[in-house]
């Protein structure tokens, strides 16, 4: 069991790592001897859990979507809580930069994949699910929604990438759910709505706080 | 006169190349020699334009915004035509995909600057007119919902490019309008606002009948 859970540390640092040097580089200028660099470990324990690059480059996009916000009275908060948090956490996260930069590499794409399904397909789990609790209007379709929270965000991450080193991204991203929330929200929903640029900050403290909760009755106990 | 007209056709010539193979290659792939090859003028003609790499590039972002939309009811319907008109024209010109390749480029951006200022520019103006028709609700701040727009349509083009070729960046800007104008026009206005997928089709068609008419005109007279 301790080598389980060392091996699933381990897992997560060459991740960490991987992250770092793609977000940083992009796909193409990095070797895996780079990354091993970055992560501190052996070969052979990166050889175990990732046998080439690629397949580290998998990992990184496979751990994009782990997020799981707090549930809220709302499936809508929930979606926007989501984005939030990602927005927080951007600038600290090298696995989510790892994960856009990833996935706008034309060559790279062909051969790993991208983050943009998953999380696609987890807006749209929102809005389906909002959907059957009459949150949104009539002629809203969850994956056409979806797809645009998506894209609209990945511009305005490029767009406060490059002019503000993402120092603006938060704010950003409360604009974008400011101009569709009106046009998807039933309106006793959308008056209820938490758009706030601190948003993320909020609701990520509030993660961490239940985190650490559970890590002391752990201990407790 | 004649040479005049020569030089701003061979300008053109110069510019439409640069703009191909930045568009396919980016700038730090590129070299003058390149351009110089597709362009098919003399070296002597393209250093009389243009001095360099950079002054090349700089001179495919200072004709992005060139385009005039006609006239309509609502300065709304003519930013909507605008992003429209450039959904329709990003397959087939070249000038428009070169815009958007050098201003994500964070190194060469650098050196050249960007195409997003004037575009930033330009829907603000039409949103700043908007306001003074009423066309928008009291809340707008027409800088920020220009910001909005030129990420948005930048994360859209981005996506379509990647997934679709952009064979589908039309559909994917009618939606993002969609998405956003409830939140900002009139009632009234928005009720007559046109943002179907062919809308820039129609637009750029009339705008070339227009200019026909006048080159018929011009030889008539």
């Amino acid at each position: 069991m301790a080598q389980q859970e060392r091996a699933i540390r381990t897992r997560r640092v060459i991740l960490q790592a991987a992250a770092e040097v793609f977000a940083e580089r992009g796909y193409a200028a990095t070797t895996v001897s780079d990354i091993l660099k970055v992560a501190g470990v052996t070969k052979g324990a990166l050889y175990f859990h990732f046998d080439s690059k690629k397949a580290l480059a998998k990992g990184v996009l496979g751990v994009q979507t782990s997020l799981d916000v707090p549930a809220q009275n709302f499936r809508l908060q929930e979606m926007v809580d989501t984005a939030m948090v990602v927005a927080h956490r951007l600038s600290r996260d090298p696995v989510l930069r790892a994960g856009a930069k990833l996935s706008e590499d034309r060559d790279g794409r062909s051969q790993y994949g991208s983050a943009w399904p998953a999380w696609i397909e987890l807006l749209t789990r929102y809005l389906v699910e909002a959907q059957q609790r009459n949150e949104v209007l009539a002629h809203v379709i969850p994956r056409e929604t979806a797809e645009f929270v998506l894209t609209a965000f990945h511009g305005a991450q490029t767009y406060s990438h490059l002019e503000m080193d993402l120092a603006d991204i938060e704010y950003r991203i409360s604009v974008l759910f400011r101009h569709m929330l009106p046009s998807i929200a039933a309106p006793a929903v959308l008056a209820n709505l938490d758009t706030a640029p601190d948003r993320g900050a909020r609701v990520y403290a509030q993660l961490h706080r239940e985190e650490l909760q559970e890590l002391q009755e752990l201990h407790a106990g």
